[in-house]
């Protein structure tokens, strides 16, 4: 069969819709608030695309490409089948975190035919490199949405690491550069954790 | 504050986010064929994500609007918070089942900014017509992965609640109406099926 045929493009294009299938067996350390257990990337993967979808007129960027930013937040873990998830305030784990990540790309994309392995990693490096609009936008949700499921939690993951306000604020702040609005929003709802007793201040305070 | 305000129209929009949240709760007869636990609703609607950006380029329709099929394909369950999964092949369970999810989306949707609940109810319902190329394509996909899964694990939601080939073949031939390609691969993915001894043939065999 052709190589370049529609048939062969689908055959492999489908053995990688099955193999990166595995997302959904890559656990979080974010809870999931109605069941408690812990939310996988498959799970926080679609709840970024509903964010995508639902925010997106709050973008710092008044023309921003809303399918580049789903195409983003769509492919954004999957290196995560390989190299795991590293928990946002685990600097010792972060170190060498992105070349790691590096070689799943290389793997992982390499599943798909030539033209889509370098359409797909564009994306990935995109959002890694969180120059864009869309990969900044691309950024706040997927700061904002466990920041989000923790304070419907009591702080659950944040306590269980001991993380603290000072921490979650220098670590999630690059949401303004996406979309201030939210970025309003989250700060306050991080205070309102602080009052509420769910998540300390900080060694500062 | 102004009912108009961004600040908030966001918080009624976030409410609407973590309302539905639930969708991660919501489990379905298929089986995830790594970890053989039920798939639920939101790694479900991310893997139609995944499918609808990397299988594009074979739907029917020439100039396909990717962005309007991932709308659709995020929000086309949620709908199931209310009214809960009904397995594709139980006839009686469909007996009613649109006009549960038309309730279902009355509530859900109305949790939106108006403006907002109308766009996504619209979407909703463009999606349950199946009339233009993007909900034909949304359509096809929704009923193909779950064929994907079910023939990567030998057969498993079928075996449980006795489904046969004639009746696989019945259910998702309105694959071929958004992308011909897609269903000749699934025709053939079937065949395997039941030459491994996964699927029954059906009583005309």
């Amino acid at each position: 069969m052709d190589a370049s045929s529609p048939a062969t493009r689908l055959a492999r294009q489908i053995e990688f819709i099955f193999e990166v299938d595995q997302l959904k067996e890559i656990f979080r350390q974010t809870v999931n608030p109605r069941s408690r257990r812990a939310e996988n990337d498959a799970e926080h993967s679609w709840a970024l695309c509903l964010c995508v979808i639902t925010l997106a007129e709050h973008a710092n960027f008044p023309n921003l490409n809303v399918l580049h930013v789903l195409k983003m937040v769509i492919l954004h873990d999957l290196v995560e089948i390989d190299a795991g998830d590293t928990f946002a305030y685990d600097t010792a784990a972060m170190a060498g975190q992105h070349e790691r990540e590096a070689r799943a790309a290389d793997r992982i994309f390499g599943l798909l035919p030539p033209d889509q392995t370098r359409e797909f990693r564009a994306l990935w490096d995109e959002f890694e490199e969180k120059l864009t609009p869309e990969a900044k936008f691309a950024t706040a949700v997927d700061r904002f949405q466990p920041m989000l499921l923790n304070c419907r939690t009591e702080g659950a993951a944040w306590n269980r690491h001991g993380v603290t306000q000072d921490r979650v604020l220098a670590r999630n702040q690059h949401i303004a550069d996406g979309c201030a609005e939210l970025w309003r929003f989250a700060a306050n709802m991080v205070q309102e954790a602080v009052d509420a007793g769910h998540l300390k201040p900080g060694p500062a305070a």
